[in-house]
C-alpha cells in the first residue's frame, strides 16, 4: 500500500515502457529527460483527464473504472492499473470520485499550477495553435508568441496573445516566466530556432516542424509529425482495398 | 520464410498491440477497422520512411538496422523485428538498400499511389494544414478545402489548394477521389462535419477538434489532441521540479 501511494515515482514498469522512445516521437527524435514513466502512460493520464472533464461538465459525481471504459471506449484493467501507479483513488464499492481524480490528474500532470507557453513563428499553424482552446482549458497559458516578420511583430491573435519580436525572446521567456516552447515554424529554421529557445533556459519543447532536431539531453523534446499520422490513415485504406 | 514473405498480414502480435486502440487514441475514441497490425508498429515505419527519406537525399545506399538506430535514436532490435514482419528486406552482411527499402516502405503504408485529402474547416490550422510541406512530400495531395463562410469559398490556400462551399462536399469528394477527411473545425462543429464526411463513403478521419467524435465501424477515426502533448511535457516539468 504504502508503495502504491508514492506518487510520481520515477521507476519504469511493464510492458509499455520498453518501446516507450521509438513509439511515443513520431518525429524520429528520441525523447530526452529524467523521467521514465512510459509517455504512453501520461497520454493516458490525458485522455482519462479529458474524459472526467466531460463526466464533471454532466454533473456525474461517481464513475466506476468500467463505467469509464464503456462510455469512453477505453480499457478498465488499463485505467485502474494506471491510476494504482500513482496511488489509490478508487473507493470499493463507489469507483472514483470525479472532481476528486480529476483534480489528482491534474496534479499528477502538473496542471495544478501556472504553465506558461510560447509559440515560434506567427503563420496560421502558429496563430492556430496560440487561439486552440483546449490549451486555455486545461490551464496552459499562451503568454507569447514570436516572429521575425516586421509585419506580425506587434499584433495580436484573435485570442489575444501578442506577437513578439524573435530577438527579445530571452526577455519576455524571463519576465513570462515561460517554461514550453512550441516550434511552428518551417522545417528549413526550425533548428536555430530551438537552438535559441534551448539557450533561454528552457526545458520543454514541442515541434511541429518536419525532420529531426536536435536538443541537449536535458532538455524534452516532443515531435508532432503531422504526416506520420496521415500515413497511418492511409495503410487502412491500402489493407482495406487489398 | 514463406510465412515471413506475405505482406500486409492482418495477424496482431507481440505486446504492442495489446494496447494499441488507447495507447494510438489520444483523443479518447477507439481506432476502429478491418487492420489490426498495430498502430504503433504503422507509426514507426513512418519514421523508418522518414529516416530512409534522410539517408536517400544524402546519397547513402545502404544502411544497417543499427546504423539506422544509431543516427536517428531509434531501436534496432525493433527495426528488425517491424521489418521482418512485412518481409525480408535486409540483405546480410550489407543491410538495407535505402532505395529499395524505401521504395517497400511506401508500398506498405500505401503511399505508392496518389492519395487525394480534403481539409474541413479553412480557419489559420485549415489553412496551415493545407499547406504543411510533410503531406506533398509523402504523396498526399490535398485536393480541396471546405468551409462554409462566404468570405472564405472561392478563394485558395498560399500553396493553392482550392476553398469550397461545404454545401459542395459530396460533389467535391467524387470528383477527386477524396479517400481522407482531415477535420480542422471549432469542437461544436465537429460532429456535424464527421457525419457529412461519413455521407460522402470517406473511411478515413484525422481529427483535430477537441472532444471524442462518433463514426461507424467500418470508418477509421484518428484524433489529434494537441493538448495531450503540452500535457506530457508538463509532467516532465514537474517531475523535474520534485
Amino acid at each position: 500500500m504504502t508503495e502504491r501511494n508514492k506518487r510520481r515515482k520515477p521507476v519504469s514498469r511493464g510492458g509499455n515502457t520498453k518501446h516507450a522512445a521509438p513509439d511515443a516521437t513520431l518525429g524520429g527524435a528520441r525523447l530526452e529527460g529524467p523521467d521514465s514513466v512510459s509517455e504512453l502512460t501520461t497520454n493516458r493520464l490525458s485522455v482519462y483527464l479529458r474524459c472526467l472533464n466531460t463526466l464533471d461538465a454532466a454533473g456525474v459525481r461517481t464513475v466506476s473504472s468500467q463505467g469509464l471504459a464503456d462510455q469512453f471506449h477505453l480499457n478498465a484493467a488499463q485505467i485502474r492499473k494506471d491510476l494504482a501507479y500513482f496511488g489509490e483513488f478508487g473507493v470499493r464499492g463507489v469507483g472514483y470520485y470525479v472532481k476528486e481524480l480529476r483534480r489528482h490528474l491534474r496534479q499528477i500532470l502538473g496542471l495544478d499550477r501556472h504553465v506558461a507557453v510560447a509559440i515560434m513563428g506567427a503563420g496560421n499553424l502558429g496563430l492556430a495553435l496560440a487561439d486552440y482552446p483546449g490549451f486555455r482549458q486545461e490551464g496552459f497559458e499562451i503568454a507569447a508568441m514570436f516572429d521575425s516578420r516586421a509585419d506580425k511583430i506587434g499584433h495580436r491573435s484573435r485570442a489575444g496573445v501578442p506577437i513578439h519580436d524573435s530577438r527579445d525572446l530571452r526577455r519576455i521567456v524571463k519576465r513570462e516566466h515561460i517554461r514550453i516552447a512550441v516550434v511552428a515554424v518551417p522545417a528549413h529554421a526550425a533548428q536555430s530556432v530551438v537552438n535559441a529557445v534551448v539557450a533561454t533556459g528552457i526545458k520543454a519543447v514541442l515541434n511541429f516542424a518536419p525532420g529531426t532536431l536536435k536538443v541537449p539531453a536535458d532538455v524534452k523534446l516532443k515531435n508532432m509529425d503531422l504526416t506520420v499520422s496521415l500515413e497511418s490513415l492511409s495503410f487502412f485504406l491500402a489493407q482495406s482495398d487489398a
